[in-house]
């Protein structure tokens, strides 16, 4: 039987989309919200020493805390050639640089390419789910993507 | 690589479901959240005055504001039927009327219908989540419908 | 048109992982929430007399409540061999034994039997999301198991 894990995170970010018309090329933040789901075989095991768990809750949670949120959490992120990448240079603040516009679609691909580096095998990464405000939500699906 | 969009909205809306054995065949109201998902394509452009976006949440948000939460939002909805309808015509109050009950599943397929029509090329409906109670949704899903 | 429903549930209930090296060998408890989705078939009909539902919520509800939250909310549910068990048969308290350790994982397998019994003609068992902390979940959906 497949069964699917999935655990939620925060994390407070700034960008800025140097191209847009409108509020969003400015820099500003938001409080994000991630949903990592991951999928497997689960059998149900009676054996006493079986743990029951098709992956522990707490080795994802360790694995996205290590691979994205220690990373992103509190963090800038720029186009490399934004305006506001070089003067915040001057400054030590945490700065990650992307090739292309930090929208809720490249950070999706962004975290996707990380978590799929980092699962254990046999565990896949079924859903990735990012609200980048209270009612508005990016998706990168399994099923879509197969 | 496909990705999915969604913008969640909330309404105050009233109907009456007539022929109901029970409390809802009286005329109450609910508080709406509707939850919109569109899915389409996008590639991870590197260019500088690339959007990054596969589609604009602020576009989603306006279209379904036009063609749903302007009409529903604060409105009775009511059979053509209703014992209710004939009473209310004679107030000034906002009214819709279906040719079905105005269950969540006739508001889903209504409101289904509307979206498609106004979508942009490229972008297709994957799904509505409509709550009536905080512990009651609806959905429609384009993989169970293909 | 295929239409899916939810209902949404809390239960408080108690268990111990007797294996798991880290807190949750000790007996502690959470407040569970369960997302119950059927999916079936549904056609618009414009008879007057027509329910406009492809099930009520309050049957989904009901059926629930009698096989599910019934028995396991204010509950303990252990292993059979749990080193709690025991000493707990001494006391009035409310408990399930189960063959298996009582994980999120074999919850979601428990529930989908019980379910999957209940459920009435022409509807089927489509998802079961079941959270245990406020920030994880395991789920069992029909689109993986087919």
């Amino acid at each position: 039987m497949k069964i699917r894990l999935t655990k939620e995170f925060e994390f407070e970010m700034s960008h800025a989309l140097d191209e847009y018309q409108g509020l969003c090329r400015n820099l500003h933040g938001h409080s994000y919200k991630l949903f990592v789901t991951v999928i497997g075989d689960y059998i149900k095991n009676p054996q006493e020493n079986s743990s029951g768990m098709m992956l522990d809750f707490k080795c994802l949670k360790k694995l996205v805390e290590e691979n994205i949120i220690l990373d992103f959490d509190h963090a800038v992120v720029l186009h490399k050639n934004s305006v506001f990448a070089n003067v915040l240079k001057q400054t030590d603040t945490k700065m990650i640089m992307f090739d292309c516009q930090p929208t809720c679609e490249n950070l999706i691909m962004e975290f996707h390419d990380r978590i799929v580096k980092a699962l254990p095998e046999g565990v896949k990464l079924a859903k990735l789910k990012l609200y980048e405000t209270k009612t508005s939500f990016a998706e990168w699906l399994i099923e879509d993507n197969e």
